[in-house]
Protein backbone atom coordinates (compact mmCIF):
# COMPACT_ATOMS: atom_id res chain seq x y z
CA UNK A 1 0.00 0.00 0.00
CA UNK A 2 1.37 3.23 -1.23
CA UNK A 3 2.21 5.53 1.88
CA UNK A 4 -0.41 8.02 0.96
CA UNK A 5 -3.12 5.54 0.85
CA UNK A 6 -2.35 4.32 4.05
CA UNK A 7 -2.61 7.54 5.29
CA UNK A 8 -5.98 7.73 3.79
CA UNK A 9 -6.83 4.49 5.29
CA UNK A 10 -6.11 5.52 8.54
CA UNK A 11 -7.65 8.69 8.69
CA UNK A 12 -10.45 7.41 7.48
CA UNK A 13 -10.49 4.94 10.47
CA UNK A 14 -10.04 7.59 12.57
CA UNK A 15 -13.42 9.77 11.15
CA UNK A 16 -14.97 6.54 11.70
CA UNK A 17 -14.28 6.32 15.07
CA UNK A 18 -15.13 9.75 16.11
CA UNK A 19 -18.51 9.10 14.08
CA UNK A 20 -18.95 5.84 15.72
CA UNK A 21 -18.74 7.83 19.51
CA UNK A 22 -21.32 10.76 18.11
CA UNK A 23 -23.75 7.94 16.86
CA UNK A 24 -23.38 5.75 20.26
CA UNK A 25 -23.81 8.96 22.39
CA UNK A 26 -26.37 10.63 20.47
CA UNK A 27 -28.17 7.43 18.92
CA UNK A 28 -27.61 8.05 15.27
CA UNK A 29 -31.44 9.61 14.86
CA UNK A 30 -30.46 12.13 17.63
CA UNK A 31 -26.85 12.71 15.77
CA UNK A 32 -26.24 15.67 13.57
CA UNK A 33 -24.00 16.35 10.70
CA UNK A 34 -23.18 19.00 12.80
CA UNK A 35 -22.22 16.74 15.88
CA UNK A 36 -20.47 14.91 13.46
CA UNK A 37 -18.27 17.70 12.22
CA UNK A 38 -17.33 18.51 15.84
CA UNK A 39 -15.93 15.15 16.21
CA UNK A 40 -13.98 14.88 13.60
CA UNK A 41 -12.39 18.07 13.60
CA UNK A 42 -13.60 18.65 9.99
CA UNK A 43 -15.64 21.26 8.62
CA UNK A 44 -19.02 20.91 7.86
CA UNK A 45 -18.87 21.37 4.10
CA UNK A 46 -15.75 19.08 3.56
CA UNK A 47 -18.11 16.45 5.70
CA UNK A 48 -20.71 16.84 3.19
CA UNK A 49 -18.28 16.77 0.84
CA UNK A 50 -16.58 13.57 1.08
CA UNK A 51 -19.45 11.38 3.03
CA UNK A 52 -22.70 13.24 1.78
CA UNK A 53 -24.83 12.04 4.86
CA UNK A 54 -24.71 10.62 7.95
CA UNK A 55 -26.21 7.52 6.56
CA UNK A 56 -23.10 7.58 4.33
CA UNK A 57 -21.18 7.34 7.93
CA UNK A 58 -22.91 4.30 9.79
CA UNK A 59 -22.73 2.52 5.92
CA UNK A 60 -18.91 2.80 6.46
CA UNK A 61 -18.62 2.03 9.83
CA UNK A 62 -21.02 -0.98 9.27
CA UNK A 63 -19.00 -1.94 6.13
CA UNK A 64 -15.51 -1.29 7.52
CA UNK A 65 -16.28 -3.51 10.60
CA UNK A 66 -17.56 -6.53 8.58
CA UNK A 67 -15.11 -6.34 6.20
CA UNK A 68 -12.06 -5.71 8.80
CA UNK A 69 -13.14 -8.56 10.98
CA UNK A 70 -14.02 -11.45 7.96
CA UNK A 71 -10.54 -10.27 6.68
CA UNK A 72 -8.59 -10.86 9.79
CA UNK A 73 -10.67 -13.82 10.74
CA UNK A 74 -9.82 -15.05 7.07
CA UNK A 75 -6.18 -14.71 7.60
CA UNK A 76 -6.41 -16.60 11.21
CA UNK A 77 -8.49 -19.42 9.37
CA UNK A 78 -6.08 -20.04 6.84
CA UNK A 79 -3.47 -21.48 9.22
CA UNK A 80 -5.86 -24.02 10.85
CA UNK A 81 -7.54 -27.12 10.19
CA UNK A 82 -9.35 -28.71 12.92
CA UNK A 83 -12.28 -27.90 13.50
CA UNK A 84 -12.86 -27.12 16.71
CA UNK A 85 -9.19 -25.16 16.55
CA UNK A 86 -11.36 -22.77 13.42
CA UNK A 87 -14.11 -22.25 16.22
CA UNK A 88 -12.08 -21.17 19.14
CA UNK A 89 -10.33 -18.82 16.05
CA UNK A 90 -13.25 -17.88 15.45
CA UNK A 91 -14.45 -16.73 19.31
CA UNK A 92 -10.96 -15.01 19.81
CA UNK A 93 -11.08 -12.93 16.40
CA UNK A 94 -14.78 -11.91 17.04
CA UNK A 95 -14.19 -10.69 21.07
CA UNK A 96 -10.99 -9.56 20.14
CA UNK A 97 -12.64 -6.89 18.00
CA UNK A 98 -15.72 -6.73 19.56
CA UNK A 99 -14.25 -5.45 23.18
CA UNK A 100 -11.99 -3.09 22.10
CA UNK A 101 -14.95 -1.87 19.73
CA UNK A 102 -17.46 -1.53 22.53
CA UNK A 103 -19.22 1.30 21.08
CA UNK A 104 -19.24 0.06 17.80
CA UNK A 105 -20.97 -3.11 18.47
CA UNK A 106 -23.54 -0.91 20.43
CA UNK A 107 -23.89 0.89 17.26
CA UNK A 108 -24.10 -2.08 14.95
CA UNK A 109 -26.86 -3.27 17.26
CA UNK A 110 -29.19 -0.99 18.08
CA UNK A 111 -28.87 0.85 14.53
CA UNK A 112 -29.30 -2.18 12.04
CA UNK A 113 -32.05 -1.06 10.40
CA UNK A 114 -31.49 2.18 10.45
CA UNK A 115 -29.56 1.82 6.79
CA UNK A 116 -32.01 1.77 3.60
CA UNK A 117 -31.80 0.27 0.15
CA UNK A 118 -28.26 -0.36 -1.62
CA UNK A 119 -26.32 0.19 2.07
CA UNK A 120 -28.60 -1.84 3.85
CA UNK A 121 -28.27 -4.95 0.88
CA UNK A 122 -24.18 -4.13 0.93
CA UNK A 123 -23.98 -4.53 4.64
CA UNK A 124 -26.47 -7.64 5.04
CA UNK A 125 -24.17 -9.49 2.37
CA UNK A 126 -21.21 -8.94 4.76
CA UNK A 127 -22.80 -9.87 7.78
CA UNK A 128 -24.58 -13.05 6.43
CA UNK A 129 -21.00 -13.70 4.63
CA UNK A 130 -19.57 -13.52 8.52
CA UNK A 131 -22.59 -15.83 9.27
CA UNK A 132 -21.79 -18.68 6.40
CA UNK A 133 -18.26 -18.90 7.65
CA UNK A 134 -19.33 -19.49 11.23
CA UNK A 135 -21.92 -21.92 10.13
CA UNK A 136 -19.46 -23.83 7.99
CA UNK A 137 -17.31 -24.15 10.58
CA UNK A 138 -19.70 -25.11 13.71
CA UNK A 139 -21.40 -27.54 10.62
CA UNK A 140 -18.11 -29.15 10.10
CA UNK A 141 -16.89 -29.81 13.40
CA UNK A 142 -20.64 -31.27 13.70
CA UNK A 143 -19.85 -33.63 11.06
CA UNK A 144 -16.62 -35.07 12.19
CA UNK A 145 -17.85 -35.49 15.67
CA UNK A 146 -20.52 -37.73 14.25
CA UNK A 147 -23.16 -36.14 15.61
CA UNK A 148 -25.99 -38.19 14.53
CA UNK A 149 -28.76 -36.02 13.29
CA UNK A 150 -28.08 -32.39 11.57
CA UNK A 151 -31.27 -31.38 11.57
CA UNK A 152 -31.92 -28.13 9.62
CA UNK A 153 -33.97 -25.66 11.07
CA UNK A 154 -37.19 -25.31 10.53
CA UNK A 155 -40.92 -25.23 12.27
CA UNK A 156 -41.98 -28.95 11.21
CA UNK A 157 -38.86 -29.68 13.14
CA UNK A 158 -40.48 -29.05 16.85
CA UNK A 159 -39.80 -30.71 20.15
CA UNK A 160 -41.59 -34.14 19.56
CA UNK A 161 -43.31 -35.84 23.00
CA UNK A 162 -40.46 -38.47 23.16
CA UNK A 163 -37.14 -37.65 24.92
CA UNK A 164 -35.50 -38.92 21.67
CA UNK A 165 -35.40 -35.25 20.78
CA UNK A 166 -32.27 -35.23 22.47
CA UNK A 167 -29.30 -34.88 20.29
CA UNK A 168 -30.65 -32.96 17.78
CA UNK A 169 -28.58 -29.94 17.25
CA UNK A 170 -30.09 -27.24 14.21
CA UNK A 171 -27.06 -25.73 13.31
CA UNK A 172 -28.79 -22.34 13.07
CA UNK A 173 -29.40 -21.84 16.59
CA UNK A 174 -26.01 -23.36 17.24
CA UNK A 175 -24.38 -20.74 15.86
CA UNK A 176 -27.25 -18.15 16.76
CA UNK A 177 -26.55 -18.87 20.17
CA UNK A 178 -23.25 -18.62 19.75
CA UNK A 179 -23.46 -15.19 18.24
CA UNK A 180 -25.75 -13.77 21.34
CA UNK A 181 -23.06 -14.90 24.01
CA UNK A 182 -20.34 -13.01 22.43
CA UNK A 183 -22.12 -10.01 21.13
CA UNK A 184 -24.12 -9.62 24.19
CA UNK A 185 -20.99 -8.71 26.08
CA UNK A 186 -21.34 -4.88 25.10
CA UNK A 187 -24.18 -4.69 27.28
CA UNK A 188 -22.34 -6.08 30.52
CA UNK A 189 -18.70 -6.23 30.07
CA UNK A 190 -16.65 -4.14 32.69
CA UNK A 191 -13.05 -4.53 31.65
CA UNK A 192 -11.87 -3.73 35.26
CA UNK A 193 -13.15 -6.75 36.72
CA UNK A 194 -14.21 -9.20 33.59
CA UNK A 195 -12.13 -11.29 31.72
CA UNK A 196 -10.05 -10.21 28.80
CA UNK A 197 -10.73 -11.24 25.57
CA UNK A 198 -8.13 -14.25 25.29
CA UNK A 199 -9.96 -15.24 28.60
CA UNK A 200 -13.26 -14.60 27.60
CA UNK A 201 -12.68 -16.41 24.46
CA UNK A 202 -11.26 -19.94 26.43
CA UNK A 203 -14.87 -19.53 28.69
CA UNK A 204 -16.92 -19.16 25.82
CA UNK A 205 -15.18 -21.24 23.68
CA UNK A 206 -15.33 -24.36 26.68
CA UNK A 207 -19.08 -23.61 26.94
CA UNK A 208 -19.87 -24.02 23.47
CA UNK A 209 -18.02 -26.65 22.72
CA UNK A 210 -18.97 -29.13 25.60
CA UNK A 211 -22.67 -27.92 24.73
CA UNK A 212 -22.48 -28.89 21.12
CA UNK A 213 -19.95 -31.42 21.09
CA UNK A 214 -21.90 -35.04 21.63
CA UNK A 215 -25.43 -34.06 22.63
CA UNK A 216 -26.20 -38.26 23.12
CA UNK A 217 -23.55 -37.69 25.75
CA UNK A 218 -26.35 -36.81 28.45
CA UNK A 219 -29.21 -38.83 27.46
CA UNK A 220 -29.36 -40.52 30.48
CA UNK A 221 -29.60 -38.41 32.70
CA UNK A 222 -32.22 -38.55 35.29
CA UNK A 223 -33.38 -35.32 35.78
CA UNK A 224 -34.68 -34.87 32.53
CA UNK A 225 -38.47 -34.48 32.31
CA UNK B 1 -58.20 -9.25 42.96
CA UNK B 2 -61.39 -7.79 42.65
CA UNK B 3 -63.13 -7.31 39.13
CA UNK B 4 -62.65 -3.85 38.42
CA UNK B 5 -58.69 -3.94 39.94
CA UNK B 6 -58.18 -6.83 37.40
CA UNK B 7 -59.66 -4.37 34.27
CA UNK B 8 -57.40 -1.73 35.47
CA UNK B 9 -54.66 -4.02 35.46
CA UNK B 10 -56.02 -5.20 31.88
CA UNK B 11 -56.01 -1.55 30.24
CA UNK B 12 -52.59 -0.87 31.91
CA UNK B 13 -51.13 -3.60 29.83
CA UNK B 14 -52.58 -2.82 26.90
CA UNK B 15 -51.94 0.74 27.37
CA UNK B 16 -47.98 -0.16 28.00
CA UNK B 17 -48.08 -3.33 24.58
CA UNK B 18 -49.25 0.27 22.62
CA UNK B 19 -46.62 1.94 23.94
CA UNK B 20 -44.03 -0.87 23.21
CA UNK B 21 -44.73 -0.27 20.12
CA UNK B 22 -44.25 3.17 19.92
CA UNK B 23 -41.12 3.00 21.23
CA UNK B 24 -40.01 0.13 19.22
CA UNK B 25 -40.67 1.79 15.97
CA UNK B 26 -39.67 5.70 16.93
CA UNK B 27 -37.26 4.74 19.42
CA UNK B 28 -37.56 6.46 22.53
CA UNK B 29 -35.66 9.74 21.46
CA UNK B 30 -37.89 9.99 18.16
CA UNK B 31 -41.33 9.16 20.16
CA UNK B 32 -43.66 11.94 21.16
CA UNK B 33 -46.45 11.67 23.76
CA UNK B 34 -48.49 12.52 20.60
CA UNK B 35 -47.51 9.48 19.20
CA UNK B 36 -48.43 7.86 22.69
CA UNK B 37 -51.47 9.31 22.75
CA UNK B 38 -52.38 8.24 19.20
CA UNK B 39 -51.62 4.49 19.69
CA UNK B 40 -53.23 3.82 23.22
CA UNK B 41 -55.96 5.88 22.43
CA UNK B 42 -55.99 8.10 25.62
CA UNK B 43 -56.18 12.01 24.75
CA UNK B 44 -53.21 13.46 25.29
CA UNK B 45 -54.72 14.85 28.52
CA UNK B 46 -55.49 12.01 29.98
CA UNK B 47 -52.23 10.54 29.55
CA UNK B 48 -50.70 13.23 30.81
CA UNK B 49 -52.49 13.16 33.73
CA UNK B 50 -52.26 9.30 34.24
CA UNK B 51 -48.62 8.55 33.47
CA UNK B 52 -47.04 12.32 33.32
CA UNK B 53 -44.48 11.48 31.10
CA UNK B 54 -42.92 9.43 28.20
CA UNK B 55 -40.53 8.11 30.03
CA UNK B 56 -42.85 6.85 33.38
CA UNK B 57 -44.14 4.89 30.19
CA UNK B 58 -40.70 3.42 29.44
CA UNK B 59 -40.47 2.83 33.44
CA UNK B 60 -43.77 1.54 33.61
CA UNK B 61 -42.83 -1.11 30.75
CA UNK B 62 -39.59 -2.48 32.11
CA UNK B 63 -40.83 -2.52 35.83
CA UNK B 64 -44.22 -4.81 34.60
CA UNK B 65 -41.57 -6.51 32.59
CA UNK B 66 -39.38 -7.94 35.18
CA UNK B 67 -42.08 -7.75 37.33
CA UNK B 68 -43.92 -10.44 35.19
CA UNK B 69 -41.31 -12.66 34.43
CA UNK B 70 -39.74 -12.60 38.04
CA UNK B 71 -43.77 -13.61 39.45
CA UNK B 72 -43.68 -15.97 36.90
CA UNK B 73 -40.13 -17.98 37.43
CA UNK B 74 -40.44 -17.60 41.39
CA UNK B 75 -44.39 -19.61 40.62
CA UNK B 76 -42.74 -22.43 38.39
CA UNK B 77 -39.36 -22.59 40.51
CA UNK B 78 -41.59 -23.32 43.71
CA UNK B 79 -42.02 -27.01 41.99
CA UNK B 80 -38.64 -27.95 41.36
CA UNK B 81 -35.84 -29.27 43.06
CA UNK B 82 -33.54 -30.24 40.79
CA UNK B 83 -30.53 -28.03 39.86
CA UNK B 84 -30.61 -29.28 36.23
CA UNK B 85 -34.99 -28.94 35.57
CA UNK B 86 -34.60 -25.45 37.53
CA UNK B 87 -32.41 -24.32 34.75
CA UNK B 88 -34.51 -25.50 31.99
CA UNK B 89 -37.57 -23.79 34.00
CA UNK B 90 -35.43 -20.59 33.94
CA UNK B 91 -34.55 -21.18 30.16
CA UNK B 92 -38.39 -21.70 29.18
CA UNK B 93 -39.73 -18.93 31.05
CA UNK B 94 -37.62 -16.43 29.75
CA UNK B 95 -37.81 -17.63 25.88
CA UNK B 96 -41.63 -18.04 26.32
CA UNK B 97 -42.01 -14.06 27.75
CA UNK B 98 -39.64 -12.59 25.29
CA UNK B 99 -40.46 -14.21 22.23
CA UNK B 100 -44.31 -13.70 22.85
CA UNK B 101 -42.88 -9.82 23.60
CA UNK B 102 -40.05 -9.48 21.07
CA UNK B 103 -40.69 -5.84 20.44
CA UNK B 104 -40.44 -5.31 24.27
CA UNK B 105 -36.82 -7.12 24.10
CA UNK B 106 -35.79 -4.85 21.53
CA UNK B 107 -37.36 -1.38 23.31
CA UNK B 108 -35.65 -2.81 26.85
CA UNK B 109 -32.35 -3.80 24.82
CA UNK B 110 -32.06 -0.14 23.41
CA UNK B 111 -33.75 1.96 25.99
CA UNK B 112 -31.76 0.29 28.61
CA UNK B 113 -30.15 3.80 29.68
CA UNK B 114 -32.85 6.20 28.83
CA UNK B 115 -34.03 5.90 32.29
CA UNK B 116 -32.52 8.62 35.25
CA UNK B 117 -32.13 8.75 39.05
CA UNK B 118 -35.18 6.62 40.85
CA UNK B 119 -36.50 5.29 37.46
CA UNK B 120 -33.37 3.85 36.60
CA UNK B 121 -32.60 2.68 40.32
CA UNK B 122 -35.80 0.91 40.56
CA UNK B 123 -35.23 -0.90 37.21
CA UNK B 124 -31.73 -1.53 38.05
CA UNK B 125 -32.97 -3.64 41.57
CA UNK B 126 -35.36 -5.98 39.48
CA UNK B 127 -32.77 -6.83 36.97
CA UNK B 128 -30.08 -7.41 39.51
CA UNK B 129 -32.79 -9.46 41.45
CA UNK B 130 -33.30 -11.58 38.12
CA UNK B 131 -30.18 -12.37 37.49
CA UNK B 132 -29.05 -13.05 40.68
CA UNK B 133 -32.19 -15.74 40.62
CA UNK B 134 -30.65 -17.02 37.76
CA UNK B 135 -26.62 -17.24 39.29
CA UNK B 136 -28.00 -19.17 42.06
CA UNK B 137 -29.73 -21.80 40.28
CA UNK B 138 -26.49 -21.94 38.13
CA UNK B 139 -23.96 -22.01 41.33
CA UNK B 140 -26.24 -24.47 42.57
CA UNK B 141 -25.79 -26.85 39.62
CA UNK B 142 -22.28 -26.35 39.72
CA UNK B 143 -21.90 -27.35 43.07
CA UNK B 144 -24.20 -30.48 42.69
CA UNK B 145 -21.97 -32.00 39.22
CA UNK B 146 -19.16 -31.18 41.77
CA UNK B 147 -17.32 -29.04 39.20
CA UNK B 148 -13.67 -28.58 41.12
CA UNK B 149 -13.05 -24.99 40.78
CA UNK B 150 -16.22 -22.32 41.25
CA UNK B 151 -14.38 -19.15 39.62
CA UNK B 152 -15.09 -15.70 40.94
CA UNK B 153 -14.88 -13.38 38.67
CA UNK B 154 -12.12 -11.01 37.98
CA UNK B 155 -9.37 -9.55 36.03
CA UNK B 156 -7.00 -11.64 38.64
CA UNK B 157 -8.04 -14.48 37.05
CA UNK B 158 -6.99 -14.51 33.83
CA UNK B 159 -6.03 -17.60 31.51
CA UNK B 160 -2.83 -19.54 32.54
CA UNK B 161 -0.19 -20.36 30.50
CA UNK B 162 -1.28 -24.29 31.31
CA UNK B 163 -3.58 -26.00 29.91
CA UNK B 164 -5.44 -26.46 33.78
CA UNK B 165 -7.48 -23.25 33.13
CA UNK B 166 -9.64 -25.73 31.75
CA UNK B 167 -12.76 -27.12 33.99
CA UNK B 168 -12.75 -23.20 35.85
CA UNK B 169 -16.15 -21.46 35.29
CA UNK B 170 -16.64 -18.19 36.25
CA UNK B 171 -20.48 -18.42 37.23
CA UNK B 172 -20.87 -14.81 36.16
CA UNK B 173 -19.99 -15.38 32.31
CA UNK B 174 -21.73 -18.65 32.64
CA UNK B 175 -24.76 -17.24 33.35
CA UNK B 176 -24.07 -13.41 31.26
CA UNK B 177 -23.49 -15.90 28.32
CA UNK B 178 -26.81 -17.67 29.06
CA UNK B 179 -28.49 -14.08 28.68
CA UNK B 180 -27.11 -13.78 25.65
CA UNK B 181 -27.75 -17.21 23.65
CA UNK B 182 -31.89 -15.66 25.00
CA UNK B 183 -31.32 -12.52 24.52
CA UNK B 184 -30.48 -12.40 21.12
CA UNK B 185 -33.44 -13.48 19.67
CA UNK B 186 -34.96 -10.41 19.15
CA UNK B 187 -32.36 -9.36 16.37
CA UNK B 188 -33.25 -12.88 14.47
CA UNK B 189 -35.56 -14.96 15.69
CA UNK B 190 -38.28 -15.26 12.74
CA UNK B 191 -41.87 -17.57 13.62
CA UNK B 192 -42.12 -18.83 10.38
CA UNK B 193 -38.83 -20.74 10.23
CA UNK B 194 -37.24 -21.10 13.73
CA UNK B 195 -38.43 -23.31 16.46
CA UNK B 196 -40.92 -21.92 19.03
CA UNK B 197 -39.97 -20.72 22.57
CA UNK B 198 -40.14 -25.23 24.32
CA UNK B 199 -37.96 -26.34 21.12
CA UNK B 200 -35.51 -23.27 21.48
CA UNK B 201 -35.57 -23.63 25.07
CA UNK B 202 -34.79 -27.71 24.54
CA UNK B 203 -31.96 -27.13 22.95
CA UNK B 204 -30.43 -23.96 24.21
CA UNK B 205 -30.67 -25.71 27.51
CA UNK B 206 -29.05 -28.50 25.73
CA UNK B 207 -25.97 -26.16 24.87
CA UNK B 208 -25.73 -24.55 28.34
CA UNK B 209 -26.54 -27.36 30.51
CA UNK B 210 -23.48 -29.46 28.37
CA UNK B 211 -21.76 -26.41 28.43
CA UNK B 212 -21.08 -25.93 32.00
CA UNK B 213 -21.87 -29.68 32.97
CA UNK B 214 -18.26 -30.80 33.16
CA UNK B 215 -15.87 -29.24 31.67
CA UNK B 216 -13.23 -31.52 32.91
CA UNK B 217 -14.30 -34.16 30.55
CA UNK B 218 -12.32 -32.88 27.13
CA UNK B 219 -9.52 -32.02 28.87
CA UNK B 220 -8.11 -35.01 26.75
CA UNK B 221 -8.48 -33.13 23.33
CA UNK B 222 -5.49 -32.92 21.20
CA UNK B 223 -7.26 -30.54 19.43
CA UNK B 224 -6.51 -27.79 21.99
CA UNK B 225 -3.91 -25.53 21.81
Amino acid sequence: MPERDSRYARRLEEILAHATEVFNDKGYEGASMRDLSRATGMSLAGLYYYFESKEKLLYLIQKHTFETIIARLRERLSAARDPEQRIRIFIQNHLEYFLANQKGMKVLTHEDEALKDKYAEEVRALKREYYRVCLGIVEEFLKLRGNGRLVRSGAAKQRSESIEVRGDITPRIAVLSLFGMMNWIYTWHNPRIDADAGALAQQMGDIFLDGIRNQQRAAGSAARK
